[in-house]
């Protein structure tokens, strides 16, 4: 399960002390090889955490050993102190798995603008390192969460026997979302690190970038990818591109259905675009409308709210010449009112809107979550 | 007061039955001259409600020679006959007042989507024509409300005594937000067509343009100024600015207070930008950040959120160098914990922000309120 089903890594969560509720708050995960070659996808934000910075420079060389996660705090916004504790981190782990400091990742979640205890994080990584095991993926996936309810795993099995693991946490996409997405996904196949940077990142791009929850970037975000090779598999790489999406797509939906405060996962489907990037642009401009977010949790379909948010893009289109359909029930038509709106029905959790552009024949789908009160509630007493 | 302080204009505002509630939902403003000097600010959204069409056409002649406005539907997505509607509108105030109808502007705001109830809209036309006076113009604001609880009016007194009044609803910016932005701006200087379009959209520019409630754009948001010249004054035009953005700023302060569920009116004032751009660049971006907004709500200084939304814009800014105030207590410099957060008091209803990018010498302000269940509230209720 999690990161350590695939052959080759072992991992571990311990509670460290750096959380007041006393929850696990450490995660280790362990390569043991014979490969190391790792790809890395991190924030667009320009503020980017100490981890951030010390994790992009380890993963440039392409090799990872070991990843230490923490919740409980960012490292973020916190100067040059803040990057030596994360270097200070990697090196303990380092110095306790005897491999270089060079190739251990630090990844960080919680408030933004404090030092970590470091005291109680490394001492919690020396804990973590003594209870690595074959069976620590579900107590790391456990030990990232912040305002997660649940742990998000996934798995799936390759052709020719190798598999792909991993863990997430986070209540919104890679990037944007202030609920940092932390995310480690692992796999026994034999990959290059070049080509693992490659699939990995046409596999964010088509799943957690098309996560929109809040809009907000966060400056923690990390989506990581290590290839032990235990299994000697060389996969044909299109065919472990899609093994990869799919565990992305599957946590990503995990993700969604645990965001803060949602009630209705909302997919934002967009056909008949020019172009993908055009499909993209307009299904995260609609996913960014508080006011649309708002109207599908009082579950009323406001397609006029829709029109709106697509018309602030600079996408290909006639305003005359857009659809929308909610639940399957077209309510717009040429930009004009459709089918009775009476008959959508909006009380499943599950909502879809579809706009078709009249522009092409591209198609992207961004997903979102309803705007509440416990959205607002939730994020008004966070760090006080 | 309102749009009948200056000379030359008249006004009325009557309840046509387009509001299920029965209260006023249709206005008239008339010029009477003897100049019908014009000029007009319309939404940036590409999906324009028909009036918005109807009167870009109408201003782009430079003469208005009367506005008729109606809450109660925004007459936006309505196609061809939704512009057929907004038409047979100007000719009716046309015919009454006897004057070209392509010198009447109209302007609508509501739900979008829906056709208007024309015999209704057209009777409270005619209704509305019998009242105009002198004494209309508090009526024809309160008749342009829709969410709002109060009317909003403004007026001052420019050199050599002409005047500059103004109405306006609504909870937002002139784009964005979709809670429709209507002004309208009368003067009894006299001034050219060409010379108030250049006032007016730099007037705009520094107030309405920095509103932003909720990101959201609206299809209907018009700021129209009309000069009678009833006083014969000849205004110096940077002294005429002044008066015409002291009265927007005027009316932007008071569509602040009074946005959707707010508790609080937030100030982000940046200063040390490279440009004035990005200046408004980094003010909208934060102004946008849902996170920052629930925890102003909240009563938490959490910098963190204000420093990961400047890290969003592509402004000119070094990340370990900017500094960040709430309430004038300095709690981020350099990019890290700065005084302590403690210190800062959240409990009036007025907060500033103050972003200090460090990079030159501009600066500007975006206004923008926090974000509460009752905007939830309010706007997942709204149409149904």
């Amino acid at each position: 399960m999690s990161v350590t089903a695939p052959l080759g890594f072992r991992a571990a969560g311990v509670a460290a002390g750096i959380k007041d509720s006393g929850a696990r708050d450490v995660a280790l995960v362990v390569n043991d090889g014979p490969s190391y070659a790792a790809a890395g996808v991190f924030t667009r934000n320009r503020v980017k955490a100490a981890p951030v910075l010390w994790s992009t420079k380890v993963l440039s060389g392409g090799r990872v050993r070991a990843v230490v996660l923490n919740s409980g705090g960012a490292n973020a916004c916190t100067g040059a102190p803040g990057l030596e504790d994360a270097q200070a981190t990697a090196e303990k782990a380092a110095e306790l798995l005897g491999v270089p400091a060079g190739e251990v990742a630090v990844c960080s979640t919680g408030l933004i603008g404090e030092r970590l205890p470091m005291d109680a994080l490394l001492a919690g990584v020396e804990t973590a390192a003594g209870q690595l095991s074959r069976d620590g993926g579900l107590a790391a996936a456990d030990a990232i969460r912040t305002t997660d309810t649940v742990s998000k795993i996934s798995f799936r099995r390759g052709e020719g026997g190798y598999m792909v693991g991993g863990m997430a946490k986070g209540a919104g996409m890679l990037a944007p979302s202030l609920a940092t997405m932390l995310c480690v996904l692992t796999t026994d196949a034999a990959v290059e690190p070049a080509d693992l940077d490659a699939v990995l990142r046409r596999a964010v791009a088509v799943t957690f970038d098309r996560l929109d929850t809040d809009g907000c970037m966060s400056t923690n975000d990390t989506v990581l990818l290590l290839a032990s090779g235990a299994t000697g598999v060389r996969p044909d790489l299109e065919e472990f591109g899609k093994v990869v999406t799919g565990v992305c797509a599957d946590l990503c939906r995990q993700l969604l259905v645990d965001a803060e405060g949602a009630t209705k996962a909302i997919a934002i489907e967009v056909i008949g675009a020019a172009s993908e990037e055009d499909a993209v642009t307009v299904g995260r401009a609609v996913a960014r409308s508080n006011l649309l977010k708002c109207a599908i949790h009082g579950e009323d379909p406001n397609w006029g709210r829709v029109v709106a948010a697509v018309g602030t893009t600079d996408a290909v289109f006639e305003p005359d010449r857009i659809n929308v359909a909610i639940n399957g029930v077209w309510i717009c038509r040429g930009g004009a009112p459709g089918d009775d709106r009476s008959k959508v029905d909006l009380r499943p959790r599950d909502v879809t809107i579809t706009i078709d552009l009249s522009a092409g024949p591209h198609t992207a789908t961004v997903h979102t979550t309803d705007l509440t009160a416990a959205y607002v509630h939730e994020n008004s007493a966070y760090s006080t």
